[in-house]
């Protein structure tokens, strides 16, 4: 889409980010009779809510973001030449995920909730690039819209500024398409796109894993990003208020909490901030753990629980001559899956295969590590919990 | 969004990509009761088109994509190692872009054609970042649908893939998203990512204009991928006719034809024909001729004419030291904008501001180096008007 003329340029430079490297570009200026803007393109709110962007954007930029006022494109300095880069990457591969946020969208324009999308098209990105041991680097985002909405975009916009900072990745840039008629008033598209690193001979690899292994399996913070076209309609047909508190999702008290949290009703969560919350970005914690185990390669598998639930993805880490046997019972559902398993009437098995009841990754790890491993991914914040094992089989997933 | 069951897992292996890197992954599988199925999202349907895509995106992979079936992300080597790259990069620096196609795909609906889109996605991310002198390594794509419909989806997917063989780069991946409600039936929106890479001092910088150099304009295909609100506007206002024959509009005879194209109606495009032309690529030209002048940096600047027009992109290759001044007469405006601006009353400047006008890439190259560079750009299949010159300035571009 159009671009905006370019500040005062700076020459290339790396580090020391003082401008942003890539502020979002508006259209062609509005003019007098057939223009643009009676078209149904408004510039002059888009120009400003770019500007606004960039001190957000520099929030997540470390040394190797090059500044690029103006120019067309985000750029990455990947170090090649630093002692950093030479002593972690052998042999780097990058890795890429584009992905969206899904129907989660839309629950959010019905609850007028914008900043936590972002968190979630970072999560869902992210935390896919990681199974298999990469590093995030640095992450775009494309936002299409009917008609530009500042509030809305800078509310949009701050939520992955939130989801780069955790997954310790660079927001470098982004699109925002203005779509008079393709998106219905109040509607809106995003996509994300993210790039990583990592090292090939040190890659998460499905061969690794053998009969013995464990599976452990970090907690997910709610429903994450998939399966809510079947929430919506259970909300739709059963009727459910969206907004009235629901003191049975309450969370649990936070572990080590210097203080227990006070008891009332500003606590109480209502059904729509329960079934909004952002997606849990594992990034920080399985970095910082394969960088710990990086030389004995103790962790023989991941998987980033999403659509088709835990079978559809722990598949995904097996080889043809291993099953996981996963015990449903080794962990407790969180309460906000049976409201609308009940609420939808929803048989168990579907539920299972829609949503991810309460894992949102697993990992497969050496027996004689699980338990350090899980140790160290508690401190790292994670909630663990050891739910199968693989045994000798033929790449399938048994639920019990 | 969810993956499908993993099909053979093959040890991460590199060249040879006998699987591709990403084949698009579906949603969970349709079961009795209130499921995804009955919530409108249909699964058998996305499933078959994935599997029909892999053979498709191949076409487009090289010996540094990464075999990476089943798994959740697109793979690419960096051949840190190897000669060649060591060769090649010094200093290198990724560059990422993000862009859509605008509502050239609202025109694109109506007319029913969508294999053509994917070029003009390709075309905006690429010829954004070979502006700086990166090279295009690799693309993924999101396309969000209401209703997966596998005509349409293999289409936009077969653009896409063209668009990636022109530019040199592999289509890692993408996502494919099921969003019913979001979308009007027949509706749906494309986001592309491009990475690419180049060597940090060997970046074209605006700080390398200077007063004499000569700004040679690349002929667009057409108006390319912005303007199209405006477009459709006066469409509608002036009751254009779509799939009338347009004389005008019929393209001169290719240069250097072995035989003159038989005339008659087969070859009069329609107006809708000629509005869908896709984007051209500058990638291939642009890349090949950078590696010719690649140690003497003839080129100073580079720009690619989207929104905002002439003025407004080829203003961001300037520093305030310089003036670019544009002659408007330097080079014929293809027929196509005349109609356009005749059927909607637009006066010049605004037409200006909006389209390409008919060139969609410029250079600034030193003067005594012109000539050389024009012919390598004929030579490589680019047609080349001088069309301006550098001044001591301030940083605007005056059109006379």
């Amino acid at each position: 889409m159009a671009r905006k003329p370019t500040p005062t340029p700076t020459p290339l430079a790396p580090a020391a980010a003082d401008t942003p490297a890539h502020p979002r570009e508006p259209g062609p200026s509005p003019r007098a009779g057939l223009t643009y803007a009676k078209a149904g393109v408004d510039l002059l709110s888009k120009d400003s809510f770019t500007e606004g962007l960039e001190t957000l954007l520099r929030r997540t930029h470390g040394p190797r973001v090059i500044p690029n006022p103006g120019g067309f494109a985000g750029l990455f300095r990947l170090d090649y030449n630093e002692r950093l880069f030479a002593r972690n990457y052998k042999d780097p591969v990058l890795v890429a995920c584009a992905d969206g946020v899904g129907t989660k969208l839309r629950l959010a324009i019905e609850l007028g909730v914008y900043d936590t999308l972002g968190i979630d098209l970072v999560a869902m990105n992210v935390n896919d690039m990681i199974v298999q041991g990469a590093e995030p680097l640095f992450f775009l985002d494309y936002i299409a819209i009917g008609k530009v909405d500042r509030p809305v975009l800078d509310a949009l916009v701050r939520g992955v500024v939130a989801g780069c900072q955790t997954a310790g990745c660079a927001l470098l840039g982004g699109e925002t398409a203005e779509m008079p008629g393709l998106y219905q008033p109040g509607d809106f598209d995003l996509a994300g796109f993210a790039v990583g690193v990592m090292d090939l001979d040190r890659a998460v690899n499905p061969i690794r894993v053998r009969p013995g292994d464990v599976v452990l399996g970090l907690a997910s913070s709610g429903v994450h990003s998939n399966g809510y076209t079947l929430v919506r309609s259970i909300v739709r047909q059963a009727k459910l208020d969206l907004h009235a508190p629901a003191p049975e999702l309450a969370p649990a008290p936070p572990k080590r909490a210097a203080r227990p949290s006070p008891k009332g009703a500003a606590d109480t969560p209502t059904l729509g901030q329960a079934l909004l919350t952002p997606t849990r970005i594992y990034a920080p914690s399985i970095t910082r753990l394969l960088r710990s185990y990086r030389v004995k390669k103790t962790v023989s598998g991941m998987a980033h629980i999403t659509g088709s639930g835990m079978s559809g993805n722990l598949v995904r880490a097996l080889h043809p001559g291993v099953d996981a046997v996963v015990d449903r019972a080794a962990w407790p559902v969180p309460p906000l899956f049976r409201l609308l398993q009940r609420a939808g009437g929803v048989d168990e098995d579907e539920m299972r295969r829609v949503f991810n009841m309460g894992i949102g990754y697993c990992l497969i790890v050496r027996p004689s590590f699980a338990d350090s491993i899980a140790e160290r991914l508690t401190k790292l914040g994670e909630t663990v919990h050891t739910i199968g094992k693989i045994v000798t089989g033929s790449g399938r997933v048994i639920e019990r």
